[in-house]
């Protein structure tokens, strides 16, 4: 059983913090919200969601699974207006999803989860470093590293006290330095690893400018980033792996 | 002898109703104002538009008939800002259209009428059905059903007074209900047609959001849409030719 | 020895003037300010560019030469808002410009000036028609006559002390006119020459709409454009060749 009207705001954070990495994905309707779990093809970037019944005007589920084309469904949802409200319904019978955006109905096929590929595990990383930064300036870092390379550096130098980003290109460099001042808070400790700016590119425009993002970052290590969806009743939690340095 | 003033706005609005199904059009110069009849190559859209002279803020006309090619005049009625006055002239002698906006003169070669396809008849049809509704909703309908399919169904429930529209694809459906709170006016009656989708989009790009259209529909009949240009004094109607039923 | 700070939008009018006509450029950093001189490959189109020390917020420079990779730069520039600050600083050893906006910073490196197409001397000439003309007018015209040839002809009517556009395609025409009471300033001589459109495209769009543009005029002569940007501490003046007359 599933029966929820949410606005379409929220659906359509919802759907893009995940449609960034996965063309489908199985969500968890679970009885007190949604669960999301999604590795991209090459397992290298993976998205872990949860949307709380509290974002929803209305949420009723009792623990089902389906697996959604959330290509489709971004369409959809891009439709209504980010305050007209979306009602949406599971016909356990046919399998399908119905939703409905004021008098418009929508009747969605779904996918066999058993078809879509396994949810990873995002696993328990005790990460040395901690940096809280305005989704603003990963744009920002993301922007300029793009001009340049295609990966970065992401670090923070324990003794100053800043977070760095870093990116080498065949004749140009691009450096941003964020201290305890540029950002909303830093734990310090060591950590310097190499990324896929194409993968922190896709998550990037999932984080909204003004969003605090949480930055877990190790040496050689996965980075982690945690933000807020739905006015903090959702957070997303994407894990990016490391690219291998060649020095 | 054709010699004319008429705000950049109506005179977009007027092209753009023509242009969505043709390239090229005759247009009557009567001497209370133009008249364009058109059918797109495949004849299955039809137009007919009337702009009266009240329209204008000057015009004088005395029954000539031009050929124009129109997407070569939209294009420099696109050039004007909606409140800029066009002046458009007649030169009968070299066949061509003077066209001046704020000093700038274009003119442009006329087409021979002969070489215009023929006008068509719009049929008098006596349809059962007659819905009055916004042009937002057609929107909205054509935009849901162009997700899933390339053709979409336009009916009357008489029995539930109610208006649909209804788009079945391989996987997905889209349906849309409108009863007598959701729409202007409606009379019912027995109707249900499948029209192509493309020519509904077409005509819908040139249905203003807040337009008041009057839809007659009737069973397996084609679909006729009126709606009023240029504050009333300017009327288009459209007619498209409906689908056999693929059951 | 070179250490600049300057607003994003200074910078960008400034590169964006030059970077119409060229991908790579040099530039002499001067004492009292930045010198650009270029000219296009087909050696049609020229630009001559001074923006004084006093455009920046600091300047610091001791008669260097530097080339540039002009579309880069353009990019980099275009990252920041208009009202940052972008802070400019030559590295003599590495030969690399080292670019900070708001703590990114970006290490370009610089080409050798001696690898660029040779500047361009752009001639003294003393042409009998002078035209004073809104940026918007110029818009306006090319836009225009882009519809219907590739060259345009501008010219003087010194009888009726008026400028003229004009633009024969091969069955419509475009024609502007602006006497002195549509134009700044109006200096009438003989004059009437014919250019390539796509040049004065590409110039046009480094025009603001708002620019005063003085335009030098003559019998199948070249046209000069001068025109201010960063609030009248720095001044462009673009040369282009005229086509010959083929009548």
């Amino acid at each position: 059983m599933f029966n929820a009207i949410v606005s379409a705001e929220t659906l359509q954070a919802t759907l893009d913090s995940v449609g960034v990495l996965v063309d489908e994905c199985k969500i968890h309707l679970e009885a007190d919200g949604l669960e999301i779990r999604a590795v991209d093809p090459a397992n290298v970037g993976m998205v872990d969601l949860s949307l709380s019944a509290e974002a929803f005007e209305s949420y009723e589920a009792d623990g089902g699974l389906i697996g959604v084309n959330l290509v489709r469904l971004q369409d959809i949802a891009g439709m209504a207006d980010k305050d007209q409200l979306v009602h949406l319904e599971l016909d356990e019978e046919t399998r399908k999803l119905h939703i409905s955006i004021e008098g418009l109905e929508y009747t969605l096929a779904l996918i066999d989860p058993e078809s879509i590929r396994e949810e990873p595990d995002l696993p328990d990383l005790d990460l040395p470093a901690n940096i809280v930064i305005e989704g603003r300036d990963i744009n920002r870092a993301v922007t300029a590293a793009d001009m340049v390379s295609d990966h970065i550096e992401l670090g923070v130098d324990a003794a100053d006290e800043l977070f760095y980003v870093s990116a080498e290109g065949d004749t140009d460099d691009v450096h941003l330095e964020l201290d305890t001042d540029d950002l909303i808070d830093l734990v310090a400790g060591p950590a310097a690893s190499l990324f896929s700016l194409d993968y922190l590119k896709d998550m990037n425009k999932a984080i909204p400018s003004d969003a605090e993002v949480t930055m877990e970052l190790g040496e050689e290590f996965p980075v982690k980033l945690h933000f807020d969806i739905a006015e903090g009743q959702g957070t997303v939690t994407y894990m990016l792996a490391p690219r291998i340095q060649s020095n």
